[in-house]
């Protein structure tokens, strides 16, 4: 069985037969058994995509195992490693990607045809659902990286959802003190438990204080203006999450990055590195990672979470397809 | 005599005594030879400035003689050489910083004491008008080096006015190859001398190309987005010239920020080496750079001068003091 999205606002379960999975030569066949929805697949499910082609399964947060029982977390996509990104160690900027879920079918299945090189293999010691976190974690630390945080320093995250949470361990692991900055007081409430578990600080908003470093993690234009604000003189700015269309920055917010020499890293996917990186951050803060499952749902069950995943409350939903 | 801002709209020349110049430890009683009109002096005369207090005697490009008649450009800033940013050779952040010829007298007079750190020796070989370049030209090969160019790299530069012809020159000491962009064709035929001598190419729009990096020498938000447009997936910006204020660059542009992981890194002002590296390009250059000397004028002719430079029109007007 698979979930497939035909046409926007509908995703519905469809039989597969084993020949879609077979295995050729550098591809392997694996059993599914979680896949977290990521927002992006809301929004696919919600609006389509421009370069979406119906029907598609979609899914990219996957914990799999091959034939021998072996554990996975997919790198989700599937460069070429021949361009010039792929020949750099910046093989999610591939200029040939097919993105897993996208591009290709992806993880809300009970089947999965995987290239072997995007399998990243999972301590069997780790709870299977928990390595749905690798791909999202993954793509924070790449970003928290682009910053190059250094002892001490004080990082500000924008937005207090699962990734900016993330991003608060990611940081802490570099040594910086992250503040993580959520104007929703409700969406700290929620994160109490975990702030308290790891020692992290929160608030509603950047206050006077100065930052070193900040990331935004949330799509909101108005954090990107803050975070700039915060910012010291030299100061570097992670462009972690794009920013809601129809909205604008006005240039005399943006000279601050002129004026003060403020660098600015965008950063977009994650690269397999970024992955095993982040399967180590979730065996360390397994317990913390474990306050981010928001709940655990039946495959049968998207259709109805999308929408709460698009209205950003809660922490991560994670599909079983063990079943 | 010295030429002082008395308000907005206004400046003349005042008589000066002696003892105004008096030298005490680590300061130096230079005369000035030549000194150069920025476009942000222009400003100043046509609006002031929040932190200006008049009367002020305006100038930061400035080239002048000790008493022993050795030569220098004159570093424009005095910074505390104790905070975090003197002591990591960022000095033009520095926390206490005052410019020469905003918050203390400038070079737009016979005179000028000038801190002993601050001077720059110049090789007697340069004509001393072109040492007036040391200070805008350091400032824009402080933009470029952000960049970290590598051999063949294409580099867009937006603005072909005086700077951003100076960038190409940066630009291609570093091996970098770059093409000019300037939106208004009989700025690029003005130019055409300096193109032609330097083997420089310009045009009036980005075209279909992807570049590798990008600069912007001039406040035109829509150059600002026409970079971001113009760069490859993992380029880089260096955002050199403020915007000009009162407009707003779209959420759906910054976007690309995130998706291409473009890193943009903002620049202002420059250090002493900076300063340094624009001598020894000018010299390898002086030619070219003669080519930018729009007009050497008296002092007397500045408030006439003002309004051409706010025009953007022509390239580096020079006032001669040495009279």
């Amino acid at each position: 069985m698979k979930w497939v999205l035909t046409e926007p606002g509908r995703i519905r379960a469809v039989s597969d037969t084993e020949s879609e999975y077979a295995e050729k030569p550098g591809w392997v066949r694996l059993r599914v058994q979680y896949c977290g929805i990521c927002r992006t697949d809301a929004k696919m499910w919600r609006e389509g995509h421009r370069d979406l082609v119906f029907p598609r399964v979609p899914g990219h947060e996957v914990c799999a195992e091959d034939a021998s029982g072996k554990r996975f977390a997919v790198w989700p996509g599937r460069s070429c490693g021949q361009c010039r990104y792929c020949l750099t160690g910046r093989e999610n900027l591939c200029d040939a990607m097919e993105i897993m879920g996208f591009h290709v079918d992806g993880g809300f299945s009970r089947f999965l045809l995987a290239p072997m090189e995007s399998l990243i293999p999972v301590d069997a010691a780790m709870s299977p659902h928990l390595v749905c976190f690798a791909e999202p974690v993954g793509c924070v630390i790449h970003a928290v990286e682009s910053l190059h945080l250094k002892q001490g320093e004080r990082l500000a995250i924008f937005g207090g959802g699962t990734l900016g949470l993330a991003a608060a361990l990611a940081a802490r692991q570099n040594g910086a003190v992250p503040l993580v900055i959520e104007k929703n007081p409700k969406k700290i409430e929620r994160a109490q438990n975990f702030l308290d578990l790891c020692g992290i600080f929160a608030a509603t908003g950047p206050g006077a204080d100065e930052f070193d470093a900040a990331i935004t993690a949330c799509p909101d234009p108005a954090a990107f203006g803050d975070a700039l604000s915060g910012l010291a003189k030299g100061g570097r700015f992670s462009f972690f999450s794009g920013l809601a269309k129809d909205a604008a920055i006005q240039t005399q917010q943006l000279n601050l990055f002129h004026y003060r020499e403020i660098s600015l890293f965008g950063a977009y996917g994650l690269t397999r590195r970024h992955m095993e990186a982040a399967l180590s951050l979730i065996a360390d803060q397994a317990p913390a990672f474990s306050l981010l499952v928001e709940k655990i749902v039946s495959p049968d069950a998207l259709g109805e979470q999308f929408p709460l995943v698009l209205k950003g409350e809660g922490f991560r939903r994670i599909v079983d397809l063990t079943g």
